[in-house]
């Protein structure tokens, strides 16, 4: 059998896939979305969701166990991780449903098959029951990423970042090989629900994407909470040991534990094009314009598999992109020269939670920037006060002499729900009085993000400054 | 003893208050600030801040009864009333502290007492071990506002908004008077904690300042878990029936409750201005140009005594235009008229939280203003998913034809938290493609206002939408 007459096939139905066909059909554009697996992508079903899921789960057993100091006793609390393992269920089911229902609405054509390139136009998709070839105008390749691998002794009790998140059991010692955004994610997971937890990591620091100071206070509040914290330092083998993972280093420094996780990056699903002279980075990642269009001009790539390890949400925004330009494309028009504008910011779902918009302190200074920092404790916020979440701080980097805000970094509870509030603070380039000048509820945290504007501004509110100029004497004679 | 040389002396320590008194020291001003109880005012002491550190309690109980449905099993879950008020006091009392060290960084004297004008530039302040007259180049009057009282028998068991957050203990039945934030705030609180609660509002619906949509939204909430809510119903007596309390209204309905909480809405502290020849309005709030600036050109007046019934946050944005007025004044400067483009956003901190920025579908319409409006479902949201917190919507208006958008109004968990991201949206005037064009991370909240804005657009990506055009007939042929 053979389809003809698409407009745009979509191989991989993750976020930045099914984005790309939803659009490309409110487009009027036909479109087919091929997917192997499940539809949503490690998204929904290996990663951010089931992972946001089961932290919720977390986040509640330390509700419980903190109840106490607001007035809730209980007795006995217990965790049942069949019962999380059912709730991360019940919410990837039904977000696939809901997901699988989107697409007949928007009127996009899905097949469950494994899609390879027979040429640059047609694409042979193998489904259980046979195989058809397909042929579109455009192809948006949106395979995604899988874990990287390390090499470990047959048998020895290791699964990746996707696997943790479905153990059978919760293992009573864990060690986390890598310290970026999943691996402290699982070892805040973990670790909060009785684990003991190890995190290693090779560079000497956690979340390298992240701003210092914040992943400085989040590797210090997995400290507080149990987390073992292994900077800089190699794991070199893991060896099976009684039926347990020994885990060697090169630092010389060694573990035994229950279950090893591996969370060391992840790697473009790119293979599928190799044979078409499309090229590919070091990593696997394929070579894209800002367009998101690969060297073949009808083929555009979106989503982890160009950057082999991202964020949904930018793979997301890579789809939007791909779309405007396909329908140029299929116009005939030309894709003219775009900035590459995006600002993504990064979130890691801890407690308290990190976030990044825009530039850290030392991309800042990676590029010679003359800047001012601000930051703002969240124990001086009555919001954070009222529900005892002071841990953490705003920060804020504006270019000294423009005073536009350059980046905005949170640690704190519900950090990423303030992600769209400092996206348009740096997206917009406002400067800081620009910034200052909406009315932000009292109490709310969204205040936080005021004040640390204000710091920056020499006048904050909320936290004490010594004047620099000012009436102390005065102050200090009058208020006797 | 006479204190003389103040470029300002504010009365009133709560947040209009103090935001004036340290921006005023922020510009190298004298003040003096003067309160007569405790510094925070009624947000701080007996409203915003003590309402909220007991609302968090709620929810933190209301978690615990919900925790199995997320894996956690608690045996005999006991709600202890003290210890919540112990959580609250503790909350207050740091923040208090705080304020007062704030205050004595920035070089702000503060003195206790009663504050009364001798003429419009001496004040006579009365404190417990005797009186100062001061004289100031400016002052700001920050006096507040009281719960307006209703008549009642006396003896019955009547409280007011703000003395129902510091119960001895727990009614079994509550009658709460008027459905404005504070009355509802009150009843989702009390009914949460297990009160029989009865919710009477005069007018024909609960929340007049937010879109009516978003109130019945709460409304339904309320009512789901068992508050009864009653509207365009006036109280007319209150009497005592053995030792609780009979509530008759003007429909005939009658209830009878251990308590009755008054939160009829409030006036405005305002009785020190009367000799001044400062006009007020007839609910007693002062009246002020748009610099604050009332008709004595050296007297200011900010927050709740301005308006009778406002927001802490609103006041402190009052502050700070009073302090720019200010410090023009004080330097001979005219005032030159300025726009009041304020757009001050109104929270309800229930769960859901409601909230309001910009204008409502109701307001848009008595404006005559051609609108568009869409909305989205937190049930379709990934993050609010993983949370269960999937009750509400976000709901957008924009003005037709330029697509600016006028309006962010939601109800949902965590709403307040991004207010800022609608304000920002709001005040600066931004269309539907600009507010659509920041990357927000997925999952997050701020998702949603991302897709109720798309949705306007006709591009919604999470919700179904029938396409008006498109490709159903081919899709149902291809899918087949």
């Amino acid at each position: 059998m053979s389809r003809e007459g698409l407009d745009v096939v979509v191989i991989g139905g993750g976020p930045a896939g099914y984005t790309a066909a939803i659009r490309a059909a409110q487009h009027d554009l036909r479109v087919l979305l091929v997917e192997r697996a499940d539809l949503g992508g490690t998204c929904l079903n290996r990663g951010c969701i089931p992972s946001k899921a089961l932290i919720h789960c977390a986040k509640v057993w330390r509700t419980v166990q903190l109840a106490h100091q607001c007035g809730v006793k209980v007795d006995n609390p217990q965790l049942d991780w069949d019962a999380m393992q059912g709730w991360v269920t019940r919410v990837v089911q039904t977000l696939r449903r809901g997901l699988q229902t989107l697409l007949m609405h928007h009127g996009v054509a899905v097949t469950k098959g494994e899609a390879s390139f027979v040429n640059v136009r047609e694409i042979l998709v193998e489904t259980p029951t046979g195989s058809e070839t397909v042929t579109a105008s455009t192809i948006v390749v949106a395979t995604g990423s899988r874990p990287l691998p390390l090499p470990y002794e047959e048998g020895a009790p290791v699964v990746t970042e996707e696997e943790a998140l479905f153990l059978p059991q919760l293992p009573c010692e864990l060690l986390i090989v890598g310290g970026g955004a999943s691996g402290v994610e699982l070892a805040w997971l973990f670790s909060t629900l009785g684990v003991k937890v190890t995190l290693v990591e090779m560079l000497p620091r956690l979340l390298p994407s992240m701003d210092e100071e914040i992943a400085l206070g989040l590797q210090q509040q997995l400290e507080r909470q149990g987390v073992t914290v292994r900077l800089a330092t190699k794991v070199t083998r893991i060896a099976t040991q009684n039926g347990r993972a020994a885990v060697h280093t090169e630092t010389g420094e060694g573990w035994v534990a229950d279950l090893v996780v591996l969370a060391v990056g992840r790697r473009a699903n790119s293979e599928n094009l190799a044979h078409l002279g499309i090229p590919l980075k070091p990593n696997g990642a394929v070579e894209v314009n800002e367009w998101q269009q690969t060297l073949v001009p009808s083929i555009f790539a979106i989503g982890d598999v160009t950057h082999g390890s991202g964020t949904a949400h930018g793979g997301m925004a890579e789809a939007e992109r791909a779309v405007k330009g396909i329908v140029k494309f299929l116009a005939g028009e030309p894709l003219p020269p775009q900035a590459p504008d995006f600002v993504v910011p990064l979130c890691v779902y801890t407690e308290p939670q990190a976030l990044k918009v825009g530039l850290t302190e030392q991309e800042a200074q990676e590029r010679d920037l003359a800047i001012k920092v601000a930051r703002f404790p969240w124990r001086a916020s009555g919001a954070a006060m009222a529900t005892g979440e002071t841990d953490g701080f705003v920060k804020v980097i504006a270019e000294a002499k423009s005073m536009r805000v350059l980046g905005l970094h949170i640690l704190g509870a519900d950090a990423v729900n303030l992600s769209g509030e400092a996206a348009f603070i740096v997206a917009h380039g406002l400067t800081v009085e620009q910034a200052t000048a909406i009315i932000r509820p009292h109490p709310s945290l969204s205040e936080g993000i005021g004040e640390a504007l204000w710091a920056l501004a020499g006048m904050p509110l909320h936290i004490a400054k010594r004047p620099e100029r000012g009436r102390r004497e005065w102050q200090n004679e009058c208020s006797s």
